[in-house]
């Protein structure tokens, strides 16, 4: 299902196709939490900005509306009108980081919902029943999410937990695929690698998982923490050690330069809140790198965002009036701004894989990373 | 500027040019308070939904971005990249319903702003000012807005001043018309009558200032307390005393109801913030009366808000989403409504253009009322 079209260094250009349709890589997954990407972008929004693949978010989903509702609408593609590839995550992570963690034990993991405090559980069968229910492109295995820097005991105790849920995962998953009436038949599991900042344990884990010959494999527990070139460290070792036939997602990862550099090391996906979540903050992702918007010196500046983007706000409205709006605390500003960073993205991971194929891709690295240090607002 | 197409009874199918471009009346403004309709909307999503004139707040714009500014990028219309007519109101009703009003004189009338609290004067003159700065298709005087059912003499005494606060707004829109650097040299001014709930007083006025042959008049001071019938009333007895060659325009009215009263009283131009802030409550307008989206009942429910409605969130978004969506907190779904819902008023606005231009409104307008009555959650 997934192969690859060209190499460049460990640079790969690569497509992977799906029951939804085939996405071409390396890709940015545009994060939808609850089956909509904060700043009233919409599903049709996401064809003009070049959007593949939308990345929800099963803990959020499973609260609220509940994975039966999204079931009973006919699944996520149907409920939220998106008919290209959708990745869910296992919940896992929202679970270790934002509910109200109670209790890991060999089963799963009980929490508190973060909305109503209801007690939750949630182990590997539990995520897949879920992911399931939204009958995702791709499902993403449940995996324990320790802080990158923990102690190595505790990671490596982690890591064989995570291995036996993998395990079950594919088990489960195998299970509600063959059932006569699941949303999606074809769902996809990735499995994820996890070891904290040891190689060591890294590889070992890699090599173990390896062996499930799962459709793709994460990298997971990274960009938590731990330095930017802690994070390339453990992705020049461990990423040579999953397989080669198959994609390689870094998940929640990161800035443009992070992405960057993860291509150079052989990453094919990636998602990030940063777009999302700095666009709502005022803060506009240009090729010379970030602008302010909210800054009192763009109050009369009728230039876009950045001039010979394709955006929706930048092929419309000016920085003065985006600067506005963001003052005066309304909500197109924020939608403006979402969907400006979403694009820029989008944009880059198209170049990444022009420039891949067109073997130049340290080049157009270098000279990336150089006009991100220009500094947008000088 | 303005003519009348057809008549049915005293409903008016009328056309108003402008230098924005034509606008066929009856006719619903959006109102776009700060240069921005709230709900993420923007001037291109107008476009898809039918809207002939926005309607901004000429108080808002000066406290924030401030209408030199708005000047210096050109106008409101450039400001917002919104090529078609834009109504501003005088910034009366705001100072006198919201800003921390301080004391009224015969110049004008000193407030805090309810942003930073600073104290501003406004009169005829400032108000004329700061919309010619705007540049807007048709300004409207400046007026005291006193509640519709205070005492007589008061309102009389009131009355009389805004009176010759309109020969002050006239006076000094023609000058600023003539001025070489004015943003737009053809702006119309509206006068206003006023007189609360007292007949003679409306009539009197109304006689007052048509003498000065203003290219449109405005029925205010309406819609803040009185009943539904009174308001009728009012307009039963004004009306035929404005002139007759000039459109009227009932600011601030209301529901879909009462624009279809309206009409029949020979109202041309409408606003009302009903749409777009009851969208953002959730509730949705429809041919059966209004849905509250939030209900429950909705959860599952794959059908549009309204059969058969071409607006985008009917178009491409179920109920069940969009409940999802405003539970969730997700802007979306405040962005979807209030999509709806404009497109709601404005298709209602084309088809009583049709009923009169066919000389059938009367009984569109009772098949309409009768169709509200039905009850949409039944």
């Amino acid at each position: 299902m997934y192969r690859i079209i060209k190499t460049d260094g460990r640079a790969k250009r690569g497509e992977l196709v799906t029951v939804h349709g085939t996405i071409q890589t390396p890709v940015f997954m545009n994060v939808g939490t609850v089956a909509a990407i904060k700043g009233a972008v919409s599903s049709p929004d996401l064809e003009c900005i070049g959007t593949q693949v939308e990345l929800c978010n099963t803990y959020h989903l499973h609260v609220r509306p509940g994975d039966e509702i999204v079931r009973a609408c006919g699944g996520l593609h149907r409920f939220m009108n998106w008919n290209k590839p959708i990745l869910t995550d296992s919940g896992g992570f929202q679970v270790f980081s934002l509910a109200g963690l109670r209790k890991i034990k060999e089963e799963g993991v009980s929490f508190h919902s973060h909305v109503d405090g209801r007690l939750i559980f949630m182990g590997p069968e539990e995520s897949m029943r879920i992911q399931s229910n939204l009958g995702s492109t791709i499902a993403m295995a449940f995996d324990e999410c320790p802080p990158s820097t923990a102690e190595k005991d505790y990671i490596r105790k982690s890591v064989d937990r995570t291995t036996r849920w993998l395990e079950r995962c594919k088990a489960e998953m195998d299970r509600l695929n063959a059932l006569p009436d699941t949303v999606n038949p074809s769902q996809m599991l990735f499995g994820i690698n996890q070891g904290g900042i040891y190689e060591d344990i890294r590889i070992e884990h890699a090599k173990r998982i390896a062996e499930l010959d799962l459709p793709g494999y994460a990298v997971g527990g990274l960009a938590v923490g731990e330095s930017h070139e802690e994070m390339y460290r453990i992705l020049d070792a461990v990423v040579p050690y999953l397989p080669k036939e198959k994609p390689v997602y870094l998940m929640g990862v990161g800035t443009p330069a992070n992405i960057l550099e993860g291509v150079s090391r052989g990453v094919d996906f990636f998602d990030c809140v940063y777009p999302t979540r700095n666009g709502r903050h005022g803060h506009a992702y240009t090729n010379r790198g970030r602008l302010n918007l909210k800054n009192e010196r763009y109050k009369t500046d009728e230039r876009p965002i950045e001039e010979g983007c394709d955006c929706p706000a930048c092929r419309n409205h000016s920085r003065a009036y985006i600067r506005h709006l963001l003052t005066a605390g309304e909500m197109l500003g924020l939608r403006l701004m979402v969907l400006h960073n979403l694009r820029f993205y989008n944009r880059m991971m198209e170049e990444i894989r022009d420039a891949i194929e067109a073997g130049r891709y340290e080049a157009y690295k270098q000279e990336k990373l150089a006009g991100f240090a220009l500094g947008a607002e000088d």
